[in-house]
């Protein structure tokens, strides 16, 4: 027997319809890569947005098609979202920050029709054109005025090609499954793989995520996405503030201090959401000026694990309250957030930052489980810690064209890599990657906690844990650091140092003293790396 | 070209199932049908309900069977609605304030296999089991020390029931657009009509009213649903707050002034939910005592228009932020709240009073439109009154059994029946009910604008307005009054103290002083019946 309700797919570009009708004066403020600050509204972004649909559709763009996009977070890189998705087309964000030939080869392997591009990134697109023999089209994200010369034959200016349209147009409707958007994942080994959204999840994760103990956005709020859209589904703002009628505020190209600093100030936005080193640049502005944040209420920080002291300062110094965010590509993005619940929100201080440092608790429609490498359920104790697995109807279930194979366990969970530990109260902490953890006598080691503690030692600069081979426990944990200028840390003074911060058993085998860790572009100690320059290791008590 | 996410069907059991594991300590306190306050948390209502479950299904119940509940809200209810969910059985909720032959008809109608009863509906059971072959089987709400004599062959006490099974049991899993539960609407004409919710439009809907700008329910909420279950889908707070992991304070059977103080005091609520009625008697209760709400931080006021006085009295007196909101049985229920969005919020006194008194604006997911006779959408004016019509995927297509005919639109629309006007910043308001409104010249005129205007006059206890047919006009606006005691209203006093209040072709043609107007039970007035009284009336003019 079924339910007798309306048959309503969940589409993303009914969002921005919704935004137009309930809140279609509400603003959206881009600092546009042009310069100026540029200032529209819901309705009107739903109207050019049907504008770029009715451009699409004539240009036989039908669903399914991919759609790439290189291009800062701005009102027109929204208007083409929603235009793509009201046509059934795939949005296609693609990290401008990529090396050039991983940017060719997603755009291949996603078989992307058109680029829209951002005039920052039109000198990449001219270099990479070559190689890019499915691209029927570049249209570039300005107006004529502003629009350079190119060698591209099938480049146009956006406002050119948008002015043949006059928005007289209906969104295409279809199943609530299909595809919506793609990201590619950044993975360590092997080509990056299509993460592929579709319009149920897309929504169905909007809606979870503005739940009040989540981002919890609303119509008063002014919220500003530094994390740029091309970012892990843009951490699906370009959906959860339209969905609430949330005025946006986008920073553009210009992620420094001082740039952040002015749009919050101005726009007096009350919560805003970056990675760690976005803040970073924020804070040290902040520190060399009388500035303070009296609009900023909140800020949502995700992508790698939020420090203690960025927390401290955010609250302390600027009565911001921090929300520790974790999620994933694969989970469109957002996993948990560290909102507190009646059983932490009295704490204060120390205690107060100790919880801050989780990653947070998970809304309704994400479900997680840590397990061993029996896949045995471990215990929510907030000590024993397991490989993190995920599942919900906005995590994914495969990568685009099979790659990587099945990737779901028996019960359907995804295999986040990380290993964490889980509290009574469902806040997840993460302690490692899984391929980094140390496994000495079928116990696990995390080597970031012995990291941080090694750090806290006053000779060392930098801190790194492997796991290396050991004949009577399997691994053991080799301690890797490099001294502080002038300083020369000892194996004896490190050992003596950790011992009484975590369990005998965890103590490193050995300490070796390096000039240099190795280290990616984006500034990760590279394990993978280091695990081979030690290859040839052998523990002294081995 | 579909997304690749994982298939999670939107299922009602899973909402427990994240409240257990996410809220798992979270309580439960109800005022027990047996009298003493009792206290649960979301973990142990999961436990029990997986044994209703498993005892369902023991006895063959099976996806789509029907089974009613008599029950005011205690936690056992809450139990009952999750374990039958987990079986995919539905949850049918039987009003005990209809006469009992509709009561006899739905549970006919609907073929009830079982009905849970609490003590306080066991002896309206009993008077009507010979009418209700299809039941099987009395489970009475109690326990054994509590379980009364009954000569009910085939009753049982819940506690004796529950305790035949070990809760060893895993929910079923099948479609989302299952049928999840069915509440009769009774309409005022025919037998009443049987709404049926699916599991994906609890899910959905619990996600939408959610939201911040709606209920925005979070885990640091405590939360009184004083509405009844059995009242259009209890307004899906047992859904949307263990979504949450709010805090339930279930009030049980006792729903007047000192015992809603009581509890309101006592337990912290934060935020309760009720029909004006309920309101009212606690008001009145405050009003003669020095009692203040030093906890209540919003109060949702909805099943029948707001008074303005009902909203000062709250704000003004005891600093409670009053939610108006509106919806319907077929809406699952929640169609718009009243929450002021940033173009109000700056609002005070009676301009901020002026608003609370429109019914609100609609979440994500809830369409509306207003039409004249013929179906064109009239404009957002905050002026121009249609007929209110909406789109969504909680709102019924149907009614059980085919029941009532075709019901939708073109557009996929439902026609709530209402008339109502919605202002540019999509704050809709109700007028009248489209069989009321009074279609004069092809123009409408709203029917209690013009009685909140005549009940104004000094000399008017009462009035009602009535359309009665006219040669010229088709029809024009009758005004019948009862006179305040010792007062003798005239048509020409009336007609003049109207004359600056309304359009002046919306002036009733003529003013009939009665000593009585016709009211049903729940003490609306009866229009039918007056049109029936006047059905002979010939105007001075006609």
């Amino acid at each position: 027997m079924l339910g007798l309700m309306q048959d309503w797919p969940l589409l993303c570009h009914r969002i921005i319809d919704h935004a137009a009708e309930m809140h279609g004066n509400r603003e959206v403020v881009s600092r546009s890569v042009e310069g100026p600050i540029h200032r529209t509204d819901y309705r009107t972004i739903r109207e050019r947005s049907l504008k770029v649909a009715q451009r699409l559709d004539r240009m036989g763009v039908r669903v399914g098609d991919r759609i790439g996009t290189l291009a800062w977070n701005t009102w027109r890189h929204l208007e083409v979202w929603y235009g793509l998705l009201g046509v059934g087309a795939v949005y296609h964000t693609v990290n401008p920050r990529l090396f050039p030939d991983q940017i060719a080869y997603i755009v291949n392997h996603a078989e992307d029709r058109l680029m829209f591009t951002d005039l920052t990134f039109l000198p990449l697109v001219e270099k990479l054109a070559e190689h890019l023999p499915l691209l029927e089209k570049v249209i570039v994200l300005t107006d004529a005025a502003n629009m350079p010369e190119t060698g591209l034959a099938n480049a146009v200016a956006y406002e050119d090609w948008l002015a043949e349209a006059d928005g007289d147009f209906a969104w295409k409707t279809f199943d609530e499954n299909t595809a919506a958007g793609m990201c590619y994942t950044s993975g360590t080994t092997g080509h990056p793989k299509g993460v592929v959204y579709s319009h149920r999840s897309n929504v169905l994760h909007s809606m979870a995520v503005n739940q009040p103990d989540m981002l919890g956005l609303s119509s008063r709020d002014i919220m500003m996405p530094v994390v740029p859209m091309f970012h892990a589904n843009g951490w699906s703002i370009a959906f959860s503030a339209p969905m609430t009628g949330t005025t946006m505020v986008m920073p553009g190209a210009k992620m420094d201090g001082a740039s952040i600093y002015e749009l919050l100030d101005t726009e007096k936005v009350s919560v805003t959401a970056a990675v760690p080193t976005v803040w970073l640049m924020l804070l040290q502005f902040l520190d060399g000026s009388d500035h303070q944040l009296p609009h900023l209420e909140r800020v949502i920080i995700g992508g790698a694990a939020c420090p203690r002291a960025m927390t401290a300062a955010f609250q302390k110094k600027y009565d911001v309250d921090v929300l520790h965010a974790w999620g994933m590509t694969e989970m469109s993005p957002l996993g948990t957030i560290c909102s507190l619940k009646p059983e932490y929100a009295g704490l204060e201080g120390d205690a107060r930052l100790d919880i801050q440092e989780k990653q947070g608790h998970a809304p309704f429609s994400i479900e997680m489980k840590i397990t061993d490498d029996y896949d045995i359920e471990q215990d929510w104790d907030g000590k024993t810690f397991g490989r993190l697995k995920v599942r919900g109807p906005a995590i994914a279930k495969a990568y685009f064209k099979g790659e990587g194979g099945e990737i779901l366990d028996d019960a359907g969970y995804f295999d986040t890599g990380d290993v964490a530990h889980i509290d009574p109260y469902g806040y997840m902490q993460i302690t490692d990657r899984a391929k980094d953890v140390i496994k000495s006598g079928g116990e696990w080691i995390s080597t970031i906690d012995l990291e941080n503690i090694a750090v806290g030692h006053p000779d060392v600069a930098e801190a790194a844990v492997i796991g290396v081979a050991h004949p009577k426990w399997d691994e053991r944990p080799l301690l890797v650091v490099v001294a502080k200028d002038g300083c020369t840390p000892t194996r004896d003074g490190l050992i003596d140092y950790m011992q009484d911060k975590v369990a005998k058993w965890w103590l490193p085998n050995d300490v070796v003293v390096v000039d240099e860790i190795p280290h990616t572009a984006t500034g990760k100690i590279q394990k993978t790396t280091l695990r081979e320059q030690f290859k040839d290791y052998t523990f002294p008590d081995a």
